[in-house]
């Protein structure tokens, strides 16, 4: 039974209470009442108070749709992302939902999953009819067709994950992320470095093309172009095991290390290392972009962004918009962090023999 | 940048379509267009008709709130739930929201995890607005106040997980489903089986206690209860691993098997014995519940839930309580079903070897 085993009863409500019983109690007039409550229309602080506190008293609540008809404000944000089953996608989702309810906003969700119908009906349909009054854009990368139908809506946006351009975004530099990553795998000596993840299917994100490409230039400063390699692979956990299965199994010169483009590519990864007898980081480092919930049990060495705290000011930048629709955008940058653990080391017969036996040791 | 490293302009829009000019296209008063539109009052097929063209033409939208108040619904079905970054209630809220936008309803997010001051918050002042038709309440488990709360909404409730008393519910019987599980383990000749999952914290849900009942009643009934243990963790997968590694670590006479609340926590506890060189199944047999998208790529033998199917069925229920408010409650359950891959096998020392030898092998 849902309710700690007891019984759901639906009860019959007594006397609820209508804004006349408010009007009555604070001895006012119905509309002067409503307006007091909707903030629509004049009415004196003492006037307002009394009718605020019969209100209280009455236990009534102002329906909301005559609120928001009133006042122009649904007291409602739209958020659309790709995925909600996603970690980087769910994490920010209650980032954005604890701001939002702060705030006293609702929160209604588009999950507009790449190449469903329900995609094509949530911008065809659905944020036409604007029943928000700003949306959050989480990592959203809309096609030619799906930009016009954004454009056409009369609310402020602004993203998560990205550049912005004359948006506002809150974001990680995506670029520098797994130039870092790839830095620190080279900087502990490794030449033979591949990257896992993205370039798969019909749909591969900007985002994960972008650290690609962060990746490549890295490989190249560092002349190390004759070594680099990608193992395309879907973004998710099960994604990376196979591709690392493919890239690592009954391989002669296999890579010693690989930047993964984000923690669960990262751990799928380690998983199918272990399952391959190749010891991490012993054999083989691993790094990942993101501190998912999992890194810490699988000793991940990872670059640390915080998906909360970019939804929550994501909330705080659609509400400045909302209040000055003549914002100019701006880009929050939020810098992740290197967290080192124990799946990344000097590459084997480098000599740090040291390092590899300290209590570190083997991942997993 | 989000949009696929173009430019987001906001653009002014030319000739936005007011009522009056659908009004006036289809050869109709306003007020005989907003009828139309809105399902308020008497119209004639033929001139909805008309009337809807001229709209689509239009493209024009009608205001949500306007219809809303016309017709006292508000298009908008309102979701709780404690968690939305487990597996289990994001995969739900993907079935709610895929079904709501078929039907054309919007979905508000309550986000309503135990023991923090949101929770709070959702319960005293957001679910009382009642800017919704109905709610879905995912794995709720009130407290006594908080079920206060909810019976004060006037609007139908349907549950997903849980018995449901008198309200409608979509669950798999939870009792029955860990007899199952450990029936099979039995079945195999296992005798020292543990159950692992819940009972830590604040927080122990009326699921994860039924089905430690059921797990603790199947041993009673095949004269097991001497080998009986519960392993209290988290409900996720370090929380798994770690009460694994306090169960296995270091003892002589460890359990050969073991039944976990979830997958979360198999799979956990699967990581957590490759860590300590206990071989799965070989020598230690993992069952969980859910088929999470991860069971395949760890072999894990589980009994399967759907969880989208239990969330459009949710919707199916709802709606037609908010068509028919005399309805009397439901409760649909759906069967889970045995999904054997390869975490569970005979003991070690049952003489089946030639099972243990096939290519079914070693986990992980």
């Amino acid at each position: 039974m849902m309710f700690d085993g007891r019984s759901w009863r639906k009860e019959a409500r007594q006397g609820m209470s209508g804004i006349a019983d408010v009007a009555k109690l604070a001895g006012v007039s119905k509309s002067t009442a409503s307006r007091a409550l909707t903030g629509a229309g004049y009415v004196s602080d003492a006037t307002r108070l009394r009718v605020v506190a019969a209100a209280a008293e009455l236990d009534y609540v102002a329906s909301t749709n005559a609120v928001s008809l009133a006042t122009g404000r649904t007291q409602n944000i739209g958020v659309i992302m790709p995925y909600v089953t996603r970690w980087f996608f769910a994490e920010v989702l209650e980032g954005i939902h604890d701001a939002l309810l702060q705030r006293d906003l609702d929160l209604t969700l588009y999950d507009a999953r790449p190449g469903t119908q329900g995609r094509a009906r949530i911008f065809e349909q659905f944020l036409a009819r604007q029943r928000f009054d700003g949306l959050i854009a989480v990592g959203l990368e809309p096609s030619d067709h799906e930009l016009e139908r954004l454009l056409a809506i009369d609310r402020p946006v602004v993203g998560v994950v990205g550049e912005g351009g004359a948006t506002s975004v809150v974001a990680i530099d995506d670029d520098n992320v797994s130039r870092r990553a790839t830095e620190h795998l080279i900087g502990l000596g490794h030449r033979r470095i591949a990257f896992v993840g993205g370039g798969t299917g019909d749909f591969w994100s900007f985002v994960d093309q972008q650290r690609l490409q962060g990746y490549l230039e890295t490989m190249a400063t560092a002349g190390l172009s004759a070594y680099a390699e990608h193992a395309p692979s879907p973004v998710d956990l099960p994604g990376g095991y196979a591709a690392a299965v493919d890239l690592l199994a009954g391989v002669r010169d296999r890579p010693s290390a690989i930047v993964a483009t984000c923690d669960e590519v990262a751990i799928g990864t380690i998983v199918a290392a272990r399952r391959l007898g190749i010891r991490v980081p012993a054999d083989l480092s691993v790094i990942g972009i993101d501190n998912h919930e999992y890194a810490e049990m699988f000793s991940l060495t990872t670059l640390a962004q915080q998906p909360r705290e970019q939804g929550a000011a994501a909330v705080e930048l659609l509400v400045e918009h909302i209040r000055d629709p003549g914002l100019p955008p701006t880009r929050l940058l939020l810098q992740a962090r290197l967290m080192m653990r124990s799946s990344t080391a000097p590459p084997p017969g480098a000599g740090s023999a040291a390092y590899l036996d300290s209590e570190l040791g083997d991942v997993l």
